[in-house]
């Protein structure tokens, strides 16, 4: 070799390792450190990314300086495999394929069979004793070159492939076709490589081979390929070209190809796993033509290989310290490995790999945690649908409420609650849209769907609150409410039909499926608990009923982050009282009201605490406009003309009024709900603004709060409360809402004759609260980010309306990278946390700070979480595992890091 | 004096000045000022501000060492006046008072007539040859002494003051009681002062007047006065305490009272103005019970006296170097001045006044720019309501669109078009509120009264940009629209009935009234320039059609800094075609409407580039969500209602459906609204994200300017077209509107083949894009701060929302000490724009920043928009002479202060 190490632009496999992922790419990195294990690797090399670079400074003088070189490589393969490239007889071809140090779509991929020209498929098909496979490989050569080295666009092959199919038959496939056919097609596909390229298809092989490589250095930089770098902020480091000898698996009964792995991909367990087919290409096991025999098969029919096959797969999976997924060939009772990876997993199967590994001692429990995706973690979670079954989606709307489930189709709430007491249990309610009036029937049902609304809309935050599955905004299917039935393109589901949802994917699919239950268990608890070990965060629980405290401890958490009391507000028995409360037009009839909701409100409490003994409980004080518990304008007028027209009439007819009274009614509530109406109720009058004008109903909560809280303390039961005063945007604000509360909670320990610890404090979820934290943390002993709200107003998306109406169009046209409320936005909201943080700390060093918004659940946040310091995220009791094997990964990444 | 000048706590009205303000108080000063000037002042003394704060530590100590100054100063007292404390015949009396440093509401105020005794009383009797006056002296005296010396409630002394009145008669005054009557009330005052206190009403005046002293000192310390200093951050610097001598101006028909102004309050004319009365108390002169004199009658009556008064305030206008208000009494021929102080004037008399003033050499015209209140300058831009006119205000609402104006009361659009058409001018169009199908209605009336909606509800939107008053949101008033009145307390309004309206105050008025009509000429002209030498801001108007723009220039706009796109698009001729352009359901039936509309924008920005020759227009792309152009839900769901149920009827008696075609076509329309129809519109699909989802508006949006400004370009006038992009809150977002947009301007430009210049900028109203300007200023090349918008969303208020139900009640708290949405919140909404003019001018230091919400128009906003280093402010064409001034304002502080 005449460059220097700096310049050298060829390494073979026996010369590179994988640590020269950078030089050599993913690929040629990978292969070369197969062979350095004495693997049987088909052999090759790989020209380097540096000489890609120089390529696109240079071309020519590239290309000249290369040429040479590769020749002297060919020659080596020639040497090894004793074979000749364009040899008639016994020729060696090769596989040319781009490999970047990251994996990229978009790139040229991968030419086969290169060497072959119409001269060397006679001598394979000779030696094959196979010409249908050697003019099958030849057609297929000339079709990869034509259109991913010369790009000729594919179709134009497929329409004479196609042409040629339907001469044998109606339905004929690939297999149909015969040696003569292929040797026409061959003909045909030559003319029009002449045709589009004003040239004959080359049938030097060397000819082919710089053509190829010049392909690949060039699709490095087309445009779907820039696109990505850039959007996925990957340098600019070239790709290297991997050329490799072919081997084949279908060169008689001798030969065979297959895939296995390490361990069981599907259960995790430690036996090895695979299916082989002989006498085969590697395709016709992916194309499942054929049915292939299991991997133990192997054992009579090939032993010898069978054990060097298990050694392998020993040996690799020990070296790469995971589950391992092998390509092999075995060619004339010689086994090769094409290719090895870390192979993919079902959930379960991650979790318990890991584990065992650890136990091996195969891997530490930071690189076990580390080989889990927190993401995937949630599919445990939840009921699915089983992988294996076979279903008939019929739309998809947005995942709102986590988990599969099935049921007859109901249209309304009503019947919902009359078949609910009848005994019915699987029901999914279907409506254009859920109101307060619905939530009877919410309650009767297994899950619901909705035509409108968001991931916030009222079906999807009342759905995640009970933990019932929800798929909202689904905007394909098309409700008739008069006919209780939906349509969604040709399909119409009458009530009463079996439907499945799955509120984690948004699917929704036609009759009932097979689902598969969650279960923490096992290997599964053995790693949250690695976890557990290596997270600084905390990680608590966003439970607003003793249902959700409860499965939150078990799911593990270190305390309630946020405890939604709107929700026990929705809860239909008390439903009416609330709103009386609301209708009241004095302050003694809303006492009257906030009188009853008192000890409902302290029972909720009381048995939350006690079920989260000694661990913090964050209450949250009521933050939801009041004319979300009211009926809906639209429905109430309408109520109120039909009155009105029976009323016209009767007077007509029979000179009679009888619903007077009821019109009056009526109107009072139309009125009411006019008056409470908003134009942007997300900005209107809800959170502390509505202790500001209607105290009563905060000090109602903070006396509940407070009784319970101090009845568990005479009772010997551990209570630590924080009230969470919500949407400040001011010091003022909070100042002024809490020392009316303050008072109250004061008075209340003091009556009680307890000694109680408590907290409080506020959300951070107005822009402006984080802009002045410094005045805030005056008044605030912890700092709670609102994500949701703060995301909303920071980008002035109202989320509803933002993911119904342009947020897709915006992750479409890639001006949105995320979804910013499934990922947080670091540059702009993450911004204002950041600051608020610290000058929220400058005021008041032991400052607490957490995260309860979606966000504390979604693992890059939670990450970002850690990163700027919060002491703690908080999401619902489902999310808690992602959530700890998240907080986890952090610790992990900043110490890799350092 | 035993003391050293550091521990003064006395100094005689001769030792003092107008310099020692914080000594002494703004009072003690002003009076030691005019004593030194040697006019005739009631002499006195003052007790320092450091006494008080001495006071407050060590109070027996102080009150110890400060009882024999006091007393050395009242003897001092007694030898000026030949007068002695608490004498029987010939008693010095004198007036206690507070004097902070700062005018301080909630500190005690006055207590007159000290000195007066039951044997006194008798003197003061015998020699005033008024006994009624002394007695009622002696009244007051101890009424005030009880009341605000020591704290017995005013009402308790009211109660017995008012049986007395009623022993006189059913509707008797305080002038029907006799001196045997005050002899009575006297004495059960005295009793109840006994039986509140514990003690009998002090009869020696040196217990009096230390008792009176105390109660000044510890009235700086109470709740009201701490928390007014809180609010308003005045420092704990102590209050002064004024003793003066008491004089009579009712002590004969040689004695006189009364004010007087050194030139006219009303037309600010150099003439001396003034009124008073002989043998008379200055409340008198106030209480309106005897006509007073004018002034020009003293020139007979007191000749000499008349001369002098002229002098002084000739002396003290070149003192004070501003017009003068003084009292004064004659008391036995001989003239004190008690007070002087900076006279109140009309907007136009301050104009008037300040320009005359410079003119005559007496102050430089950086003076006379700061001695007018900018606030104060847009009375002169609106018509208003005549001072001097007797009217009856019915409600107040919110001053939506400044203004007054008189018409008949109309209660739809329908009847007041046709009204118009009929010729009448006059009409107030009256409606709970006001949607795009009632612009025909406001367009023929002549100003416009909503209940419900506040300062950006459509009404209030339109009505300004079509320069018509505006009340909103009345909620006072209850409007019956099937009888066509509205009801306000116990008064009826009914159609046809004249009222008048205040845009600039909210008042809503029965009846017509006198209208005041404004002009800018003469000296406010004159002023306007003073103040453009002056001024670093550039002050641009918010106009939308050529009209605005012609009073914009009239006006003395720099250019303009806001030109909505969206009220052309509610021209009643062309909302149809906007209506079809939302309702169309394909590409090419949109772009068919927008062929429509491009001609007529193109011809309004024609005519406004037009007018604008050579000055920078900046015109926003369209920006408000589309569901703001159709007609309201509820309204067409009633009319389908309607038309469903008069189709059931004809079937069930006729057996025929006659609506069917109707009943579909509403029902598309519901469906479109229903789908455009959002949670939050303000958050929702609106600005860019319009052009980004229906990029073909912007599109023909830009046409229309470049086309526009090209054709005048050719007729060789000047255009300066900035195109702004509302509602950004990413650089991506900017990148993808932007990148189209300028392609069609440079192939606009190039197939016009002219030199164009022209920028591309952004709103910054999304608190995202202000804590990202650094990227999104890649890509802009000018900002303007949207603050009505960037405070919406940094406060988390939507304002119609906040205003209508909650701002009030926050104001009302001082939760909030001004209505954000009227002056910038600079901790908040500040804080960002600081930080993103730095981010931004980081990246393009040329940069150019401008503000256009309504802030722009509000001189403390302005002022702060100064101190940022913004490059202009755009308000509304009336506002542009406040934002003059304002400007100016700002340049002269920031020198001051320096």
């Amino acid at each position: 070799m005449t460059t220097t190490e700096k310049n050298k632009f060829i390494y073979n496999f026996k010369e590179g390792n994988r640590t020269l992922k950078n030089v050599l790419g993913g690929k040629g990195a990978n292969l070369a450190e197969m062979t350095n294990l004495g693997l049987n690797i088909p052999q090759g090399f790989t020209i380097t990314t540096e000489t890609c670079l120089n390529y696109f400074i240079k071309p020519e003088k590239t290309m000249e300086e290369l040429k040479p070189i590769v020749l002297q490589h060919i020659e080596e393969l020639e040497n090894i495999t004793d074979k000749k490239f364009g040899d008639n007889k016994n020729p060696l071809l090769v596989s040319v394929r781009s490999g970047a140090p990251m994996s990229m779509p978009g790139m040229m991929d991968t030419v086969l069979n290169l060497g072959l020209n119409d001269q060397s498929v006679v001598g394979v098909a000779t030696q094959t004793e196979n010409p249908r496979f050697a003019y099958d490989s030849y057609r297929r050569f000339i079709q990869m070159f034509g259109d991913v080295v010369m790009g000729i666009s594919d179709e134009k092959f497929e329409r004479i492939l196609n042409k040629h199919k339907r001469l044998k038959g109606r339905s004929a496939q690939d297999t149909d076709l015969e040696v003569s056919d292929l040797q026409k097609i061959i003909t045909e596909y030559k003319a029009l490589y002449e045709k589009e390229i004003g040239n004959q298809f080359p049938q030097d092989p060397i000819k082919q081979l710089f053509l190829s490589i010049e392909a690949v250095f060039k699709s490095w930089n087309n445009r779907r390929a820039i696109t990505y770098r850039k959007i996925n902020d990957i340098p600019d480091f070239g790709t290297a070209v991997n050329i490799q000898t072919m081997v084949f698996g279908n060169k008689g009964w001798n030969s065979a190809t297959g895939v296995a792995f390490s361990r069981d991909p599907s259960t995790g367990e430690k036996k090895p796993f695979g299916e082989y087919l002989t006498n085969a290409q590697g395709e016709d096991v992916v194309a499942g033509i054929r049915t292939p025999k299991k991997l133990k098969e192997m054992k009579k029919e090939f032993p010898e290989i069978y054990d060097q096959l298990l050694n392998t797969l020993e040996e690799l999976e020990k070296h790469y310290r995971d589950m391992q997924d092998i390509e092999f060939t075995i060619e004339d009772g010689q086994l090769f490995i094409l290719q090895t990876r870390n192979g993919k997993r079902t959930p379960s199967a991650g979790v318990k790999i890991a584990v065992d590994m650890v136990k091996e001692g195969l891997v530490n429990k930071e690189e076990a945690i580390m080989s889990i995706d927190p993401k995937k973690i949630s599919k445990l979670m939840f009921k699915s649908i089983d992988e294996n079954s076979i279903i008939r989606v019929l739309a998809r709307g947005i995942n709102a409420s986590p988990g599969a489930v099935s049921g007859i189709a109901i249209f309304d709430a009503d019947t919902a609650e009359e078949l609910a007491n009848q005994g019915q249990k699987e029901i999914i309610l279907i409506r254009p849209q859920t109101k307060p009036d619905d939530i009877h029937g919410l309650y009767a049902s297994s899950g619901v769907l909705t035509q409108f609304g968001g991931k916030t809309s009222h079906a999807a935050v009342v759905a995640r609150g009970m933990g019932k599955p929800a798929v909202v905004g689904a905007q394909d299917i098309e409700i008739d409410e008069e006919n209780k039935e939906f349509r969604v393109g040709d399909t119409i589901v009458q009530e009463g039909e079996m439907i499945t949802i799955d509120g984690t994917t948004g699917k929704i699919i036609e009759g009932k499926v097979p689902l598969v239950e969650p279960e923490i268990k096992g290997e599964f608890l053995e790693l949250l608990r690695m976890a557990d070990d290596i997270k600084r965060l905390g990680v608590r629980a966003n439970a607003d009923t003793p249902e959700d405290a409860q499965k939150a401890l078990e799911f593990g958490a270190d305390g309630i982050g946020l405890c939604r009391t709107e929700h026990m507000f929705m809860n239909p028995e008390r439903l009416p009282v609330v709103q009386a409360m609301i209708m009241s037009r004095t302050k003694e009839e809303r006492q009257e009201a906030l009188d009853k909701l008192l000890p409902m409100q302290r029972g909720d409490f009381y048995e939350i605490f006690k079920i989260m003994e000694g661990k913090p409980v964050t209450i949250r004080l009521l933050d939801p406009p009041l004319h979300e518990f009211l009926p809906e304008l639209a429905l109430v007028m309408l109520e109120s003309q039909e009155l009105k027209m029976v009323n016209a009439l009767s007077r007509s007819l029979l000179n009679i009024t009888p619903l007077d009274k009821e019109i009056t009614k009526k109107n009072k509530v139309i009125s009411l709900i006019r008056s409470l109406s908003e134009e942007n109720p997300m900005m209107g009058l809800r959170g502390c603004r509505l202790g500001i004008v209607w105290p009563e109903i905060n000090e109602m909560q903070v006396k509940a709060i407070f009784q319970a809280a101090c009845d568990l303390k005479k009772e010997g039961i551990e209570v630590i409360p924080e009230v969470m005063i919500p949407l400040i945007g001011m010091f003022s604000e909070l100042q002024y809402v809490k020392s009316d509360l303050m008072k109250i909670a004061k008075e209340t320990i003091l009556r009680y004759g307890v000694d109680l610890d408590f907290k409080f404090g506020t959300m951070i979820e107005i822009p402006r609260a984080a802009l002045t934290a410094d005045e805030i943390a005056m008044e605030a002993e912890f700092f709670s980010f609102g994500t949701n709200d703060l995301t909303q107003m920071t980008y002035g998306f109202s989320r509803d309306d933002a993911e119904s109406k342009f947020l897709p169009i915006y992750l479409n046209k890639e001006i949105l990278k995320e979804n910013p409320f499934d990922t947080i936005d670091q540059d702009g909201v993450g911004k204002l946390m950041r600051m608020a943080i610290k000058l929220g700390k400058g005021t008041r060093p032991e400052l607490k700070c957490g995260i309860c918004g979606e966000h504390g659940g979604e693992p890059n946040s939670i990450e970002f979480s850690h990163q700027i310091g919060l002491d703690y995220v908080s999401c619902s009791p489902f999310r808690i595992p992602v959530a700890r094997i998240a907080a986890a990964h952090a610790v992990i990444k900043e110490k890799n890091n350092k």
